[in-house]
């Protein structure tokens, strides 16, 4: 195909539609779907929280009548198959779009392509590929749980110039400034669940919810990586665990009688094997993405995120400098991984760098990390 | 004065003369000087290396008898005082220059002042102030040394994101890029010496030269704080002091007999009190001040970093971070301050942030520090 500039206009309008998606529509992917109509667009949609309605059934729902004739700019392969909601592609047919832009294949198996061919079968025009890079790092956390199931993890950091996220004394509030600490509510709004260790818990009871105004959104998941089940009970997680879900994630074979509390207060519980230094973190985000969770964000602590990068798990990398050094008795941003060679550190790839009220945010991604990913997404 | 678009062009085109003297004018300031008649560049000059010719001999030598009557746009107020050149007022007056603008005043007290009486005596018109504050900030080294008997302190690290330098084998070369190595070289470039703790001389036996192809400079002196004389006979340093000024401070009461091999070999000794921690740094700088050093890049180790920082006697600060993370067994940038408050943590004012090949260069100024004073100096 010989896309225009028309076509490419309506495609990054599509894509800036399923962004606003992004942490509200797990299990389900972020979509977001323009209709036009003689060059004028008769109707926009993206995935609604908790994933439905489609963003192709809102788009239409929008044009009604002038979506006959139109073309359709989707981010994703309108699903064939049919879910809780009828299938997307007979919507497109049975309005009457006559042709169909699409950014990226579905890599869902129940549509890999059937949704393509079913709309061919019916007439309609059919071009891929337009943006689909884009598209594709905007569902990497999707494409993951369904390719590899395990959700993509973003590893969130807050320090010093020199690392540190604490003093030696355990004075940590606070090292960054109220932008910073906005901006990173901000990317917890693009995940779906915030995990955390049971340090943390135990240092800062955090609430760990997205608490930006105007922020409308499905729950965020809470979920804590508490082997031992540190996790007091009078904990505010625990305290607000029927408003928000909140999971602890702790290792086989504890006794019935030291869940029961937990779960009597909302907490739901996984279990998960235990390694040598902890929990199995690939276990435990296999257990998150089976419960649909596509994008984590970790937030800490120490030990946590040396265990996330330990195990390859890490996909992208929010780091929050802020200006000032705390010397080498401070409290390390990461526990030892522990790294004998320099050739064997993780390393990253800056994808933007911004200033954030006197601090400075970094983000990464990690080069390793299969298929294409931005933290843009 | 009301400044027009023009003086302000031609005395941006004066700071960027100057700042091609940074590093190589010293003891003397680096200024720079454009010489204009009828809208037309008939002169340019700025400080030679060593800091002699001074920039306004260097315009009027150009300018010949074209710089009869002509504005002249000087950087920092011209000398008034016979030092080694005579002074460049007279040189003005002679030279028939009608109108001279001045940036900012010289803190020298020998002109403070003077050099503008004069010139106005002989009936040229001086203005005053115009960009004052990027003058000022250029030769904050300079006024540093003259009002405080310091020299401008810039500390350069080159970490990972989570702060370390080494692993915990010792492990450093390389965590930055060669485009990092080569811009910290020309950050070296802008300063009249290097300072390294004797740690850093033992680890990396370096040369702490200014190694970028065709700079032309005075030698960057090498000074290395070593209170116990650690530096070996057999370090590259030593064996190159009679090419490069290589400086020794150690503490007051050393042995001759231990001083003697040093000296053989070229190296001048500072001898410095010591405090509980090591050399007293203050006393330090003040050595190199009298010896009319004004800009002291501080490149390592880990305990030097953490000294200057505790005598806050850190101006600039240039950190590069390498886009890797190493975990908290890695060796850290800056031992131990060490700091109980978070209120107590040396905190900075980023002036620049900028990518390095795969590394991020931010320069900070210290809020703190007197007068005004920036990296682009």
């Amino acid at each position: 195909m010989a896309e225009s500039d028309a076509d490419r206009a309506h495609m990054r309008a599509a894509l800036a539609l399923a962004r606003r998606g992004l942490g509200n529509t797990w299990p389900n992917p972020a979509v977001g779907c323009v209709l036009v109509k003689d060059d004028r667009v008769v109707g926009r949609g993206w995935t609604q929280p908790g994933g439905r309605p489609h963003a192709e059934t809102q788009a239409l729902d929008r044009a009604g009548e002038a979506a006959r004739g139109a073309t359709a700019y989707v981010t994703l392969e309108p699903c064939s198959h049919w879910g809780r909601t009828p299938p997307c592609c007979d919507a497109l047919i049975r309005a009457g779009v006559r042709r169909v832009v699409v950014a990226a294949g579905d890599p869902d198996p129940r549509v890999d392509g059937r949704g393509l061919a079913r709309l061919r079968e019916a007439g309609v025009t059919v071009e891929t590929g337009l943006f689909r890079a884009e598209a594709e790092a905007l569902n990497a956390g999707f494409a993951r749980r369904i390719t590899s199931g395990l959700p993509l993890v973003t590893l969130k950091l807050a320090t010093t110039l020199d690392g540190r996220i604490a003093t030696a004394t355990g004075e940590s509030q606070w090292i960054t400034g109220p932008e910073a600490r906005r901006a990173a509510h901000a990317i917890r709004g693009r995940h779906d669940a915030i995990l955390v260790g049971s340090g943390t818990v135990l240092a800062d009871d955090p609430e760990l919810t997205c608490r930006l105004p105007g922020m409308a959104r499905v729950p965020l998941a809470r979920v804590v990586a508490d082997s031992r089940l540190r996790t007091p009970l009078g904990a505010k997680l625990v305290a607000t665990a029927r408003q928000v879900p909140t999971w602890i994630a702790t290792r086989t074979g504890q006794k019935p009688a030291a869940l029961a509390p937990y779960q009597e207060a909302g907490v739901e519980i996984l279990t998960v094997r235990r390694e040598r230094r902890g929990l199995d973190l690939a276990a435990l985000l296999g257990a998150l993405a089976q419960r649909g969770i596509t994008r984590v964000m970790a937030e800490g602590g120490a030990g946590l995120a040396a265990a996330l990068l330990r195990a390859r798990l890490v996909q992208h990398l929010a780091w929050f400098h802020a200006p000032g050094i705390m010397g080498g008795d401070g409290l390390p941003a990461v526990q030892p991984l522990p790294l004998d060679l320099l050739s064997a550190m993780p390393r990253f790839r800056r994808v933007s760098s911004r200033p954030v009220g006197a601090d400075w945010l970094s983000e990464f991604v990690n080069e390793e990390a299969e298929g294409p990913c931005s933290p843009e997404s």
